[in-house]
């Protein structure tokens, strides 16, 4: 399994729009600082998958007749966004997307489908198996209904947990017992006094990452001020734990 | 005033998902060819405005400061996908949005308005005086609340009618009253047998530029089998109707 970070900021990706603080201002000349809102495109032996799409111009990266199968942990905007224009797209079939039941959707993606087929949706800890990939959903803790993932090939196991703050307790046991070799998790912001409602800081999802024990964990779905913290602590972190980047590819 | 183009697609743009036609083929690897959503900006002696966004990472070609208005034909997605990470940014003040009065809006733009301030809509054929631009709106016909634009300094006059099949009788007079120099008109497709029920094909657009008679006339929101049908009939195009392209300029 080949997992590539497509894009790894939050809503407001990295420049934040307006923003001159060191991490905005250096990454309008250092491209390799700018973030994406969350998508990444997963690559098996028999399928391509894409899980949350969040930034535009996926037609570029995800071929029409290469991309099998698209994951949406959830209908935020910042996590279908690129679905939008790909939708009116011309393809020999529909593709399906597996996400929440959430009727409501993201503004009128659910009534005009185009190429996509959401028809199926999944409901936490429910398993679906198509083609090499066996998909186990998770409950979430979100402001919309939020679905994390955990796929599985014979020969690797991935957990995809965002958005979230902190994680149920049964999604806690499930992913104790799946031990993921890879666990992708939103972690928003650096510490914060006042836990956030809808997102991880640092501390919970350190705090998430003792309590699973994945083999690494990569950090995503980041804010600037996060990034901003992580200048001056980044070597704090755990061996284990990386702070994931547009662009970035993992074999697992 | 100055307008440049940004965006001059349909809600699929250019090239379109998994099309091989030989207009998305050929933008692939010709950047000229590509477009974006309908996305422009005016810049007058005293402000600059965007009207519609339907392009991403505006923040690159907006910067916040220097941005004082947005205006909005309708909430569709393709005009408005731009403002959603931007909403998140940092500005010393809230920058106006004005459009229809549409409380659905698009997604959770109305109800997550971040920088933006969409607290006053207009109605049709309704003045507002902003710095140096006297703008009026006018109805048009299409299946969301929409209106046209028709903006005026004192040696300049636009106006954007987009997205719109045909136009009301009576937006066709004010529009034969205001004599634009300047009519950016939603031509999406090449002549129809049928009419589409949203937006103008070419011979709709050829009908309203002959009634309007403006000086110039450029359409957009142009949806790649009309940059198809161009390529053999532009030279059937009167010379005062000219194809809009991404990144073209026009002084006024």
């Amino acid at each position: 399994m080949q997992l590539a970070f497509l894009g790894t900021g939050n809503c407001a990706g990295i420049p934040v729009y307006g923003c001159d603080c060191p991490i905005c201002s250096d990454s309008r000349s250092n491209p390799e600082l700018k973030r994406g809102s969350l998508c990444a495109r997963i690559v098996t032996d028999q399928q391509t998958v894409l899980i949350d799409a969040g930034i535009p111009y996926l037609g570029d990266i995800c071929p029409a007749e290469q991309l099998d199968l698209i994951l949406l942990s959830h209908y935020h905007i910042d996590h279908v966004m690129g679905l939008f224009p790909m939708r009116w797209g011309v393809r020999s079939s529909h593709i399906p997307v597996l996400g929440p039941d959430d009727p409501e959707g993201c503004a009128d993606l659910l009534k005009h489908q185009g190429i996509f087929d959401f028809s199926r949706t999944l409901q936490p800890f429910e398993t679906a198996k198509i083609a090499d990939l066996e998909i186990t959903t998770v409950a979430l803790n979100h402001s919309r209904p939020s679905l994390g993932f955990c796929l599985a090939t014979t020969d690797a196991r991935l957990a995809w947990l965002a958005d979230t703050c902190g994680i149920p307790e049964e999604t806690c046991q499930f992913l104790q017992a799946f031990q993921p070799e890879v666990l992708v998790l939103d972690c928003s912001f650096p510490p914060l006094t006042e836990a956030h409602k809808s997102h991880n800081d640092i501390t919970t999802a350190l705090a998430i990452h003792r309590e699973i024990q994945p083999y690494q964990t990569y950090l995503a779905h980041i804010d600037h001020s996060l990034d901003l913290w992580l200048r001056d602590n980044s070597d704090t972190l755990p061996e284990d734990i990386h702070v994931a980047r547009d662009l970035m590819t993992i074999s697992l």
